[in-house]
């Protein structure tokens, strides 16, 4: 069945079912010309993001399911970027008359599940028609009594990055050589080409299709953190907006960067440089920030320092170069 | 020039120009994860709202100035149909590649004039590109002491409505004949077809034009109303919605609709029953909202009231019908 034989009121309706509404802080949820919230007491965070079929994903290598988580996590990333705890949620789809119902109702599955796990009151959005493809546009609020903002880093102080880097660029090329969807929890090696399939490298193969596919924001807590970035468009750019906004340069130990096994293991094969593809890959949704320098953070690595002025990268051969923007353009 | 020779960051440095933040509540605008602002003494209200390409408008019909502050002032119509003050906004737009740079200023433009006309500041957002055609997504937040929800009407209520009624249907029709761009604020008549370049039907015309290219949401204060919606799929669906909302049947009062003077004058040259246009037509934009029988207010009509059960219209030569929910459903 196609959403064009259901209407536009029992989709409403679907998504009204996933939309929670214990949260203390909700007055009026979904159903009003818009959603009542309780005041709030602490510093108010929002954010946007937008999610555009064929510019960021295709509905042949990713299921409606997955892209119901992502939709969400990617926003929550903002949120926690900043130090913050993420409340609540918009969800604004325009919606090929030809989708499947069956497809409308397992995105909604994947919304439902990550509004679950990051604890996220759906209030409302908008559903409507596209001619083309799907867009889905989320819109996220949270609160913060200290938000870290992308400007506080001072000389001196240590780089940190939380989890490991560089599955992010690698999954596109194996979403490339695949060009099917793939389920990392379920995962079928037929789906994968034969190289990766080795008992060795199927484990790391699976890794970066389900960071891609199912990314999850950071959860976990960096109090100290005097500035703080999510990556989504690769380190090199995401350090170097930290930079601009501290009006700050950096220097980076390249030997220090937390590469994934999958990183190590698969670039190589790719004809990849493992660092390379650590400091220009985005879509890693890791956090980056400023704090000092002798502090330690479980589940984030000290990569280099902030100083007064030029930002460069030591590698572990000695050669220095210097920080460029490199990654991603939307528009180029 | 087009959008794809300028790249994503002088397009976000153009709308952060537009941005405004004089705004004493906001602590960051533009530019960092999420924007920060400062905690909500009243209740807060959050909508959000979609306008597709194809779907809600066709840029061979509306300019890209008009569709800047279209973007806005139905998202204000959210608000203000909760009895709240609009305060901020965030915008994401899915951009054709080929799009004018010039186009997109004007778009802005458009945003940037809406801002200001209600008191908004922009929060942020997101651009990106799309493969098809302009998307827009606007998510808006305000705040009420006392929000005014759908359900709040009593048995015994009068039924008022703001302004006049009848010209968003007649604007299709209008629109499907000229199929071209009209500026209603410097009207040149050649562009309308010869039926309605007469002395006494153009400012009709004219009207008809502005209101769906530029329309205003209702800005004056309507104390005492017990429930609201603002009109955005036609009267009949929207009375239905409040009915349904308080657990209410309703009487009205055909004679005593306000009908547009364009309404009464174009209609009939159009082949339609002015009533039936004025009841039908969605995108009207004005409020309609429950309040004691005995209330006056300047620029609202009493036009029937509220009852236990049984939605009925009783026209002016006697006949009754039943209220249906006869309008606009996107996806059929």
């Amino acid at each position: 069945m196609k959403i064009s034989d259901v209407g536009e009121s029992a989709l409403i309706e679907r998504i009204r079912r996933i939309a929670g509404g214990a949260d203390a802080g909700v007055v009026t949820g979904i159903g009003d010309d818009a959603a009542i919230i309780h005041p709030f007491t602490n510093k108010v965070l929002v954010s946007s993001d937008m999610l555009v079929e064929g510019t960021h994903f295709r509905l042949s290598t990713i299921s409606p399911f997955q892209l119901g988580l992502k939709s969400i996590a990617v926003n929550v990333s903002d949120i926690r970027a900043m130090g913050g705890a993420p409340r609540y949620v918009l969800l604004s789809l325009a919606l090929p008359r030809s989708l499947d119902m069956e497809d409308f109702s397992r995105y909604a599955e994947g919304v439902s599940q990550a509004l679950k796990r990051y604890g996220i009151v759906l209030l409302g959005g908008d559903t409507c028609r596209s001619d083309a493809g799907l867009t889905i546009s989320v819109s996220i609020i949270g609160e913060a009594e200290w938000p870290i903002k992308r400007s506080g880093a001072k000389s001196g102080a240590g780089v940190f990055v939380t989890g490991t880097l560089g599955d992010s660029m690698l999954r596109l090329r194996v979403l490339e050589i695949t060009n099917a969807r793939f389920d990392p929890d379920k995962p079928d090696p037929a789906g994968l080409p034969a190289e990766l399939r080795s008992s060795e490298l199927l484990p790391y193969a699976v890794s970066v299709l389900r960071r891609h596919l199912m990314p999850d924001a950071v959860t976990s807590d960096f109090s100290g953190a005097t500035s703080m970035i999510d990556i989504s468009d690769g380190l090199m750019i995401d350090l170097g907006r930290l930079c601009e906004a501290g009006g700050l340069g950096v220097r980076i130990d390249a030997a220090s960067l937390p590469l994934s096994g999958a990183c190590r293991a698969l670039a190589p094969l790719m004809g990849l440089d493992p660092l390379d593809t650590a400091m220009i890959g985005g879509e890693d949704y890791e956090l980056l920030f400023s704090a000092p320098r002798e502090a330690r953070f479980e589940g984030a690595t000290l990569i280099g320092e902030f100083v007064e002025a030029d930002k460069t990268i030591i590698f572990p051969d000695g050669r220095v170069t210097e920080l460029r923007p490199k990654g991603y353009n939307h528009f180029k």
